[in-house]
């Protein structure tokens, strides 16, 4: 059977890369058990038959998706395991071991392969993780290198993505957008970040940005309850106003928009002391800003999954969609 | 940097499989550690810090190399899974979990999309395997699928690929050759063999044959040793005979260099009694055939690692390779 369609609308293209999982979810049934044991999390949750919980998560990086020939192959390497250990970072998890699915096309220069894997070593070695195995497999043209990360929880503990409930706060690491002017290539995951997170007792739910607050908070909440962030209290990074300049699109917009953020998105329980909590974060010794940006609420029915605000005003428009990966 | 060259020698394809994962673990120095806890062996063996070793492997089917228009997408499902699965066999395992990477042109149509990951969810349920998670990501043409797929040892035991050592008896279960006259889409991973020989306390070293005889088997052994194989005790399936018709090529050569065989080539100690095991082994309800093919003996200088014989004559030439991945 001839895997592809020209018709836009049998296409996997026509649903986007959201409702795709949705509906893959419901093709695999009663195989893909609910979120954290299956699909849906930043992480899957394994329970071995003995010993305690794994996280499992896996992303790849592709020649011309996710670099390209300005990125050096150290770049493309560093950028492999980061965005995979964001994954784990995003659970509150410790990483611990990784395999590799090579899809090279024969040409691939043997010079870039090797400094790949030697960046790739060094890596490893600095976030503690070992390469466990892998795969080759030739292709007809797509350079890719996948790779699956397997964690620890700590102290049995981790974050799951869904979990907020009404007047939970929502917060966020660092600053947000323009990850393209660069830091897309050069981003640190964060691990200690998110395992101190998984253990305060205000902590929630947690996830990391990776295709921008705009498409990823939507992702945190059940139908019933709503976001409402304050887009003036959002961190937006000095790049997002770099790109804003030739993007010719406002700051706002990148630090909602770009995707590959990297920073984490956490839900604090409504009892938290929103100020208590970020004197807490400062004396664990974090110099990353950690910022409340809004609060969880009752959703009413016909209303977004997130009101934007801005001086107490809803703000709507097509600014607010993440990135959108099949089109 | 471009990761390509058109200079053959400066390419992957220059060193072929064999030789460049040699090179790639050269490159990951200590961040991959010596097999079984890192590359070499059928299965990655992962120990975490809680509980007991985890088996994982990597498999993909792709579009024109695994599987072409032909096939169903219920047959690439039941490919994708049971290559896996044959990987787990052959370390003894029994396997648990599998995590999906999607790499999809986004014109790749749903019905196919629909019918693969039905097909994926009936052969889950069959093996008793729970798809915990995954990623989905857009590629310029290329329809590939992977999965890693994690086990669990049966009492804390496992078979290394390598352990062989003089004297000892090679054998391989079922028919070799012929594979892609179908049964490449339709075979059965030999877990209850593959657990029942990880149990027996002859068994040293196993491994699935996947690349062929001929090339799988040298991998089993270390530098001083060398096999000593009579071809006319290789088990030759029909489909080699029917191969062989059309190709022009003999039955044997078919059995030795096919690949996707599946079938367990295990490694019993000098010791055993081939013929008392073979006898438990139809005890144990096995229908499937149990062959003696060869044993290991001390490799001198300057000779290859296996002897190939036929009527006590060593056979030679080209007829004894197995499938190279990156030509």
């Amino acid at each position: 059977m001839h895997p592809f369609t020209e018709i836009h609308d049998h296409s996997a293209a026509s649903l986007g890369e959201t409702a795709l999982i949705e509906r893959i979810r419901e093709w695999l049934g009663a195989s893909a058990p609910p979120s954290p044991a299956g699909p849906g999390d930043d992480c899957a949750v394994w329970q071995p038959a003995a010993g305690e919980r794994v996280l499992i998560t896996t992303d790849p990086v592709i020649h011309g998706r996710h670099f390209d020939d300005r990125a050096s192959p150290e770049e493309a390497a560093a950028k492999l395991l980061r965005r995979n250990l964001s994954d784990i970072a995003a659970m509150g998890g410790k990483p611990s071991a990784a395999v590799l699915s090579l899809f090279l096309p024969p040409r691939t220069a043997l010079r870039w392969l090797e400094s790949f894997h030697r960046a790739l070593a060094g890596e490893a070695a600095i976030w503690k993780v070992n390469v466990t195995g892998g795969d080759i497999c030739a292709t007809d043209g797509m350079l890719g290198i996948g790779l699956t990360l397997f964690g620890e929880t700590v102290d049995n503990r981790f974050l799951p993505r869904v979990g907020a409930a009404n007047g939970d706060w929502i917060a966020v690491t660092g600053a947000l957008g323009g990850s393209l002017a660069g830091r897309h290539l050069r981003f640190d995951p964060r691990l200690a970040e998110g395992q101190w997170l998984a253990r305060q007792p205000e902590s929630v739910a947690m996830m990391d940005v990776s295709d921008g607050l705009a498409k990823d908070l939507p992702s945190m909440l059940s139908p019933q309850w709503q976001a409402r962030v304050d887009t003036e209290t959002i961190p937006v990074s000095p790049d997002a106003a770099t790109m804003a300049e030739a993007s010719g699109r406002s700051a706002l917009h990148h630090a909602l928009c770009d995707g590959e953020d990297y920073e984490l998105l956490v839900i604090l329980k409504s009892a938290a002391d929103p100020k208590a909590f970020a004197e807490r974060w400062k004396a664990a010794g974090f110099a990353l800003p950690f910022t409340i940006i809004g609060r969880v609420r009752e959703r009413l029915d016909g209303t977004p999954p997130v009101i934007w605000t801005r001086d107490g005003q809803a703000v709507t428009g097509e600014l607010f969609q993440g990135y959108e990966h099949l089109r």
